[in-house]
């Protein structure tokens, strides 16, 4: 199979959308907003090695590739609607490719995600995509917003994928049927999407946990120029976790619930006036919605312990080049 | 230098243009086009070891990853607005990346192209662009358009990339002279950019030859349903690979200048009406236009050697999976 056929079986289609002038097959898509509307575009990089193992099952690869950049859009409070899909592969391989992209299409199916165009080519396997979402002009959820006295808030739960990769590598126990749920967060990841629409005009500041709380509520605490401090036990993991938090194993959780990152959840902040319509919100979504502590005028990061001292020292965020 | 530190330095630019809402730095970048205007988005990926040589000039590499972009825009008449950029990197080596961005913005700023987003990781030496650009409404340039008794044009000249790389991998001998010049156009290839904006209106289908003629102008004949006779006499070169058509090599002529990529031209057909427009838009840019055949309703693509003999095997375009 070449390059062309390659694209023509398995990553052609017809445009479903009106506002794609023109899809895929062309040297470029061709894309209007409807009046109103803005987009928001988002790129992601995942390499075999770092970002997934190698022999790993390309179906949870596909939707984990894509769910990455839904996750971004979703934190910004897009609706996604379009994507773009490079990838290298180190041989033409159709059972791989197909089952990859069923893993792809079944999510962009859910959100009703268009693939617009791409790029394939040999080499280590490497995939980047492209997101573009759209949302209502002006009411993008950014990283700059949080005031002092904004309450923090985290979707579902922590660490569960740090957790699921230590007990893989058999640096960590846990039970076995904990280990399916932690391991199919792990490697198929919700983006919040419905989350980060309904989190427009309600948020003051969001972004995605894909690197670890630290680092990225960090980078919400550093664009909007303000402090945090957090309550560890208020920050809602897997029981098997929070078991390890209280015996021989506390470093470990304390790494994975706070630095642990591939979590894909959306960190938050919000005045206290939205807490009533936060709470709306997740019992409408059937997610949890934790407050997890509250914006300080004093610009640092504090998370303080169960018996309210604060850490002295924070587990560093995940960082690609360390 | 960790990956938030690479990219304050390296890749964090204030956005300059009143349609980019966000700029990097957030979940996402949004944006909006101005009124009666569209996106033209496209993606491309280049590896080390296939797009690009190990050890490199990192700053022409950091030109060459931004212009085959440009080029597909180019194709499409759009005018270049905005970048994403993803990396792939074995080490954060500043030196490197220094020079790789040096490349890279000096282009953009050339077109006026922001980088409004980017992702950056340890991996094989891997790029991704997703390129944005902008045209009025309906007047994308497409594969499709094509009719029969249109003339099929090309920009500047083809082969000299691929007689650059035969060259220095010693399988053909080229004058130090013309070396230097061709070497230039396979590292550092200048995207048509005003070419394809000027012929909006005017081609009835356009595409780059970035995989060489036979193959990117079948893609046109495919999509407009449509063939084309060529003639090969016609198919502007240098003089170096023009010499070589003659003789003991033109088996390996025929094949760069016919199928040998990475020129990053543009192949375009309009009607025999807009001849003297187009003789007017090469004049304008300096750059020559050479009508190289025309359209056929017999749906295949014919290449007339020097004798007007159709050629019986075509070379092959470039196939990533060949």
């Amino acid at each position: 199979m070449n390059e062309f056929e390659l694209i023509d079986r398995y990553f052609r289609r017809a445009p479903r959308n009106a506002d794609i002038r023109i899809g895929i097959g062309d040297d470029g898509a061709v894309l209007a907003p409807s009046p109103g509307m803005e987009y928001v575009m988002t790129v992601d990089m995942l390499v075999e090695g770092r970002h997934f193992a190698v022999g790993c099952d390309p179906r949870a690869l596909g939707h984990k590739t894509l769910a990455v950049n839904l996750s971004d859009l979703a934190a910004m409070g897009a609706l996604p609607r379009f994507v773009l899909l490079a990838g290298a592969l180190p041989a033409p391989d159709a059972v791989w490719i197909e089952a990859f992209m069923r893993g792809f299409d079944a999510l962009a199916a859910e959100y009703d995600v268009e693939l617009i165009g791409g790029d394939t080519t040999r080499g280590p396997r490497t995939f980047s995509v492209t997101a573009i979402g759209e949302l209502p002009t002006g009411s993008a959820l950014t990283r700059g917003g949080a005031n002092p006295g904004d309450i923090v808030y985290v979707s579902g739960r922590l660490g569960d994928a740090a957790l699921a990769l230590a007990a893989a590598a058999g640096r960590t126990d846990v039970d076995a049927e904990s280990l399916a749920l932690l391991t199919q967060r792990l490697n198929e990841p919700q983006p919040r999407v419905a989350l980060g629409v309904a989190l427009r005009g309600v948020a003051s500041a969001a972004l995605d946990v894909s690197d670890g709380l630290t680092g990225d509520l960090g980078h919400v605490l550093a664009a909007s120029r303000v402090g945090a401090s957090v309550d560890l036990a208020a920050i809602p993991c897997a029981d098997a976790l929070r078991t390890k938090l209280d015996g021989a194993e506390r470093e470990f959780a304390l790494g994975a619930l706070l630095a642990g990152g591939d979590d894909y959840e959306l960190c938050f902040t919000a005045s206290p006036a939205m807490r009533e319509r936060i709470d709306a919100i997740g019992r409408a979504l059937g997610l949890p919605l934790t407050p997890i502590g509250s914006i300080t005028v004093d610009a640092n990061l504090v998370i303080n312990d169960e018996r309210g001292t604060p850490l002295t020292a924070l587990p560093r965020a995940f960082d690609h080049f360390s």
